[in-house]
């Protein structure tokens, strides 16, 4: 095997599509394609087949590909070969994916990892910024993802799932995806509209939605930047205590909304530097990820890299 | 060396305290002394001297200790020669701690841990406790300490000092120390008597302590009980958010007021079963860790089975 030349799949797994890229050493996306999640469930003996006789349509395609990594939005087993609960694909629940995978394809390395985890790893490998092989990577999309890179690998945690910030205790008990997530944000904004009594401007009339509200943010809308700031304020609480039980002091943030941090970053800033002592604010560093759209197909790509 | 019949210097380094113990590898404190901080304080070069000569009288005491373990009340280096910040022993911040005693007595391996750790690792090599390799620590004191020990190592975090609990944010963003530490779980009992409308019974005209607090919730008193409930409450939060960071499932708590878990519990587990999946829930053990008064010395002679 020669790591430095070969061509990976890369897998991402979703509720709606299951995302497949061929991927080059260098992070290239040479062909990409995707399945419908609801074709595969269609197959006789149900997703979990659908989805490995699917894996093997692209094999067959790619013949070249000895290692194919999978990123899986859900809790896996310590050892990367059983998805353990996956909310959005419930047939997946405690499958030896891995092992299903490994009888039907012999000659092929199979690699299974978190979403999260992906695509902090294709951070890693495929980054286009100056990270180093240790940092926190935090999604911001329709979920909170987040993941720990420590010396170039996946931190675990004791039984195998560690890092899901998105369920960390927030305000008033509510959970951090929920409040942040993109429809915690489209809720915050509905309630910034309502107490606003100023022009609301463009968001007065829209039907409200992420790319309106972070169009409008960065046209200087008073009620987006409110939101955002709400938003930066209740993150930068979570970092806060997440960087007290890691000390880890290199932050990049990912996913769709990723695009408002401009917007989100100067609140957050704040709450970080109101709680955090001088020994963790040295050096501190909160970032945009390199990686954009195709951060999901080449995170998985880039777990091929990993043992 | 045989570090199966030697015996370990244990020192345990507090604001008030300095704490001396001759442990044998099974756990029993042999012999035990304790130095008043500020009398090191009076060395002619500062604390740091006076510590490193203290030292020196103890190992001239005990000539078979080839291994000093000394556990510290703040942040220390990754690589673990440096105290970088002390709060209670100023003096120490960015001082080579582990230079300085091995420039002075090169035969001895030195081993420096954060105290909160220490008392971790006694519990793994001197507890009565059937833990495993893997769990976290909480230390409920004058302060809150944790750890994390997974895989029978002390976790670090990416730069040293993973595991700083008492510095989450809670409730309207106060830490957790300054809530449930000893002086804010006694700030709770205040407010609760105030509001308290029934027979505040042995509260009512006590100088309000920790003993008397325990004592009165050893024999039902509501208010004492109704504050150690509010306690586990807020414990509860910050080790719902700490489990889903790390994914562990074995807590142990230690320190003084770890005496009144039976009162903390019942909270502390419904608030944790309301905002836990299965996953984690699953042989969750929250138990209180079997040293007691010695876990300072013993966690700190402990130090000595680590690399």
């Amino acid at each position: 095997m020669d790591k430095k030349t070969e061509n990976f799949l890369g897998i991402d797994v979703g509720g709606t599509h299951v995302k497949i890229g061929l991927v080059n050493t260098k992070g290239d996306i040479i062909e990409f394609a995707k399945e419908e999640t609801g074709s595969l469930r269609k197959h006789p003996q149900g997703f979990n087949m659908g989805f490995v006789e699917t894996v093997g349509k692209y094999l067959k395609k790619y013949p070249e590909v000895k290692h194919v990594g999978i990123g899986l939005p859900g809790l896996v087993s310590k050892d990367r070969t059983t998805t353990l609960e996956i909310p959005a694909i419930g047939e997946l629940n405690g499958f030896n994916l891995k092992g299903a995978l490994t009888d039907k394809f012999p000659d092929i390395i199979f690699h299974l990892e978190n979403d999260a985890s992906a695509a902090a790893v294709g951070e890693l490998h495929f980054g286009t910024g100056d990270n180093s092989d240790s940092y926190l990577f935090i999604t911001l999309g329709t979920g909170i993802g987040s993941a720990l890179i420590i010396d170039g690998e996946v931190f675990k945690g004791v039984r195998g799932n560690a890092m899901e910030m998105g369920h960390m205790l927030s305000r008033g008990n509510s959970r951090l995806e929920p409040l942040i997530g993109r429809n915690g944000i489209l809720n915050i904004a509905r309630k910034m509209l309502q107490s606003f009594s100023g022009d609301a401007g463009e968001l007065a009339n829209a039907e409200l939605g992420m790319h309106v509200l972070v169009a409008a943010a960065n046209n200087g809308n008073k009620v987006a930047l409110k939101t955002f700031a709400e938003v930066g304020e209740i993150l930068g609480e979570a970092i806060v205590s997440t960087v007290r039980i890691l000390d880890v002091n290199e932050i990049y943030f990912g996913g769709g909304i990723s695009a408002a941090l401009p917007h989100i970053m100067p609140a957050m800033k704040k709450t970080i530097h109101q709680y955090l002592s001088a020994y963790y604010l040295s050096d501190l560093k909160l970032e945009r990820a390199s990686l954009e759209n195709d951060a999901g197909t080449l995170g998985a790509a880039a777990l091929c890299f990993m043992d």
